[in-house]
């Protein structure tokens, strides 16, 4: 447990958010808590927290490598990010390359279809309103950000979808969909925050389709742990998993 | 009832669209049916469609006056539209510029609170889907229309927008919000279809906000057909009204 967490700013479904001697940085701790089905479905499963540090650990650095910038500075315990503070921006990002989950339950698309380009969809990071899905006339209207940032941001998204599925594609993973969260930094750029885990994307085996994601437990199915380990083993190279005790 | 009527083409919710002898023209009657809620209300109200039919043909005529394109080519009966062919676009195009309805459930809209400039919504008309909301990236993967077609749409509806707001204004109306459909003529032109009636928009008294459309149905209050007669009286000139027998 690191010394340097201090007040607690933020609780979220599944991270807490602190406070440390800098301002200008928080400390992100990933928790064993999930949850799916707009938070019907609750349980605690031992290590996803750490899994998941690892895995959007390791992605904001391959992000940063090719210029994204993110919120991600280093992981300082197996759970706990150090990240720069930002102001989030209240839009679930949502990026999809193959048709799955609640897509093909809204509109008539293919399970598995193939979507190229891929659709980009902002859904409204809401509680009370049950995160409903906009668009960018609504988004506008209700000041959210300006066309500015939301095309800056439809860029930027790409960008990463086109990062991560060649990164994940070389270590046998489809990247299916996933879901970002930006926030502004000090100066007001537009940076990548909260986490790229099995817990925000859709992950097939390249060749079998089975999935490494939290649609396991969506569909309460056990080895949840066990697929989000595989991930773990898959994007982090030996000497990463030597570092963080890693089987 | 008109002799021009042939083989039932199309029958919807609450109209019946009819083959002509001229491939290029159909007959539009509008029923006295209507529905609210998905469908899960319905009724029939004597005289709805012949209001029905003679508002939206005065305001499909008040807008190829400003040169916006309409199916509308003339009221042949009180309730009976001679229409050109279209081949419809399924989408129902939403403009809302004074938050009411869907929109204030579910976004954190306050109710009555003006929006401007428009939002501007495109649902899927789609029964089995139960019309979702769509955004751009969703329309071009289904394939519904191409970007140039649903930018010209949008910027068309912006159009109506203002000619409708100015025209009923001037008629002691406020035009809340209102849905739209559009086809394709046998040339390929985007040409407004469907109708404009308090079926398909918000009306509300300048002064009072008290509203003159299909919100009366949808709470269940008793007085709809007298508040879509009123909208007939003030929409028509008094000509109009002694040609259609409207008192």
């Amino acid at each position: 447990m690191s010394d340097m967490k201090k007040e607690l700013l933020y609780t979220g479904k599944a991270k807490d958010v602190y406070k440390t001697e800098n301002d200008d940085e928080v400390i992100i701790k990933f928790r064993d808590d999930i949850t799916a089905l707009d938070g019907g479905k609750k349980d605690t499963l031992s290590k996803k927290g750490i899994y998941n540090a690892l895995i959007s650990s390791k992605l904001f650095e391959i992000l940063e490598e090719q210029g994204v910038s993110t919120q991600y500075i280093k992981l300082i315990e197996q759970d706990e990010m150090l990240a720069k503070s930002l102001e989030m921006i209240p839009l679930e990002v949502i990026c999809r390359n193959i048709a799955a989950g609640s897509l093909v339950k809204k509109y008539p698309f293919q399970n598995k279809q193939e979507l190229n380009p891929p659709i980009i969809q902002f859904d409204y990071k809401n509680d009370e309103y049950h995160d409903p899905m906009l668009n960018d006339s609504i988004i506008l209207a209700l000041d959210i950000v300006n066309q500015e940032t939301l095309d800056k941001i439809r860029d930027i998204t790409l960008t990463i979808n086109k990062v991560l599925c060649d990164y994940l594609k070389e270590r046998t993973l489809l990247l299916v969909d996933f879901k970002l969260e930006f926030g502004f930094d000090k100066d007001g750029n537009i940076v990548l925050g909260d986490e790229i885990s099995p817990d925000t994307t859709r992950l097939w085996d390249v060749e079998t389709l089975e999935n490494f994601d939290k649609d396991i437990f969506r569909k309460g199915e056990s080895g949840v742990v066990d697929a989000y380990h595989k991930v773990v083993t898959l994007v982090l190279t030996e000497d990463e998993k030597d570092k963080w005790n890693v089987e």
